[in-house]
């Protein structure tokens, strides 16, 4: 029996900001941005939203294209870098009540941009070893409201947004999530980070900056780090699983900068047309991006029950991860 | 093929404050703290510690007990409700690093208390599923760090600490892990929570106190759900496994208040000798107290292999869960 993505879902804030509107505010430029990343524009969350929010939008989605209640779902896991609160309490619970699934557990896996591909995998194994039936896997996150605006080079990589996914077991034989790698190397932790926060920096009252605690990063240590995994992912699922690019429908790789997939295309020789883009759009949302890919590639008819997929995420942590599924 | 705990180690940082070096800074006494919570004294990390580093330090004991090197370990999962940092990066990929698992993904799981309880199932199924060999669950807090140290209510509650199990699969059929329970329920994420540094309260230079992002505990609340959720666990886990009171080795519970504990056993007409309880040494380390708990049983002499156990935990989220496993 093979767990597999029943439905898919996504929430897109409706503010959308293009680099044009960005210029006028801060030192860069449509050309720069575009030229550097492949990002035209991105959404913001209002004010008064948050990650919780953003997350049962998704859910509503997922949730209704899957046919179920949320009473039906027994798990809800979300990854999220831009939790609610600190620690406590975890966000996914937030959800879980808000979306009414007085019947799930809840609980938030943090593993940066890769969040989606690490949950995926923790949600198969639930379904697979048969003491859950309907996963809620969601991924929300609000990194426009810990960007530093400040900051040229990072702020205007990111956006906010929310995807979901509903994972259950298939019946029909046709789809599953067949293999996946999940790693890290903590020896870049210190290349992504909010400085101040955590345990390691704690607030100083009268001394924390508001730039302490925004979202530091080391563009070019990061841009290498995911050039080579995406590689490595690509390149081992394809080995290990006896497969070559012409059995793939879709690379469908975490949306952080088209710099980095062009790359790591170019790095494999393979055509970039096999990989999925819609960052021009969203810009970097960090977990969210997967499953707001895979949602638009649904909503427009790209995606047909049996096709193979290849995901592959990186982030911070560092962590980095890849799926090959049938869709 | 069964997934088992195959070793377990903690570490409890040296420094020990008892209720009556406490009372001299704090407007309480032995006699109050003892009576309302059984704890006796509490052990603090010091200041250049964090998560982190308690972590590795339980991680090392229980790689050496299962005689591996971190190189054999397929997966870090970290339970904590005191991250390192916010988000960016996740703090097990830290924990990766310094302990050299060069071979090995890394996530965070966050669910309040009841992370250990969470992250074992989670543990489990990447065993069960056949993907991975050895994980690595570790639960480390820092919570003297978030206490708000001017609520006599909630500080004195509250220490330092972590655990650690190594997760393979078990080749005797003597153990096993048989049964969870994990629930959420968000409607009560209000009663445990930090209130400033995520999303839904961001950091206000100039504005937020240190107080605001302390730890914020609606005791009462957070009392009658434990006593309630305990009572739930062990009759529900006992009933679908056919099993009765005598059938168990011992009840771990989380170690959050002897009152909560005694209450749930009078409710249930449980002899609280069947209930392994420490929390007057180290006070309530969240999701670390189990798997310290489980370590002093081990030293001990206590744990048997075969031996059932029946673990329950709960916390912010609100979140529960229990396991019926054998050691």
């Amino acid at each position: 029996m093979n767990a597999y993505i029943k439905s898919i879902g996504a929430y897109i804030p409706e503010k959308r900001v293009t680099n044009d509107e960005l210029s006028k505010t801060m030192d860069t430029s449509d050309e720069w941005i575009r030229s550097h990343t492949g990002i035209g524009s991105r959404h913001i969350a209002d004010k008064e939203m948050n990650t919780a929010d953003l997350g049962v939008k998704a859910a509503e989605v997922a949730l209704e294209r899957a046919g179920l209640k949320a009473e039906d779902i027994d798990m809800v896991i979300l990854t999220t870098a831009t939790p609610d609160y600190v620690g406590f309490p975890a966000t996914s619970c937030i959800i879980q009540d808000k979306l009414g699934a007085v019947n799930a557990g809840a609980f938030d896996l943090t593993a940066g941009c890769t969040g989606f591909v690490y949950g995926l995998e923790v949600a198969k194994n639930f379904i697979e070893n048969g003491s859950m039936k309907n996963i809620l896997l969601v991924s929300a996150e609000m990194l426009t409201q810990i960007a530093n605006w400040e900051d040229r080079n990072t702020a205007v990589l990111f956006g906010d947004g929310s995807g979901a996914a509903v994972i259950s077991a298939d019946e029909s034989g046709v789809s599953g999530i067949d293999d996946t790698i999940l790693k890290a190397d903590g020896s870049g932790a210190w290349t992504l980070e909010r400085h101040t926060g955590g345990v390691v920096h704690p607030y100083e009252e009268g001394k924390t900056t508001w730039a302490d605690t925004a979202l530091f990063m080391d563009g070019q240590a990061v841009y290498k780090f995911a050039v080579k995994v995406n590689a490595i992912l690509i390149t081992s699922l394809l080995e290990r699983n006896n497969l070559t690019i012409d059995d793939l429908a879709w690379i469908v790789p975490h949306q952080a900068n088209e710099r980095i997939i062009q790359a790591a295309a170019k790095r494999l020789k393979l055509p970039i047309e096999k990989f999925f883009m819609n960052l021009e759009e969203y810009a970097n949302t960090s977990s969210a991006s997967i499953p707001i890919a895979l949602n638009d590639m649904y909503e427009k008819g790209k995606l047909k029950r049996g096709d193979k997929l290849l995901l592959t995420g990186f982030g911070a942590g560092l962590t980095y991860g890849g799926s090959i599924l049938r869709w």
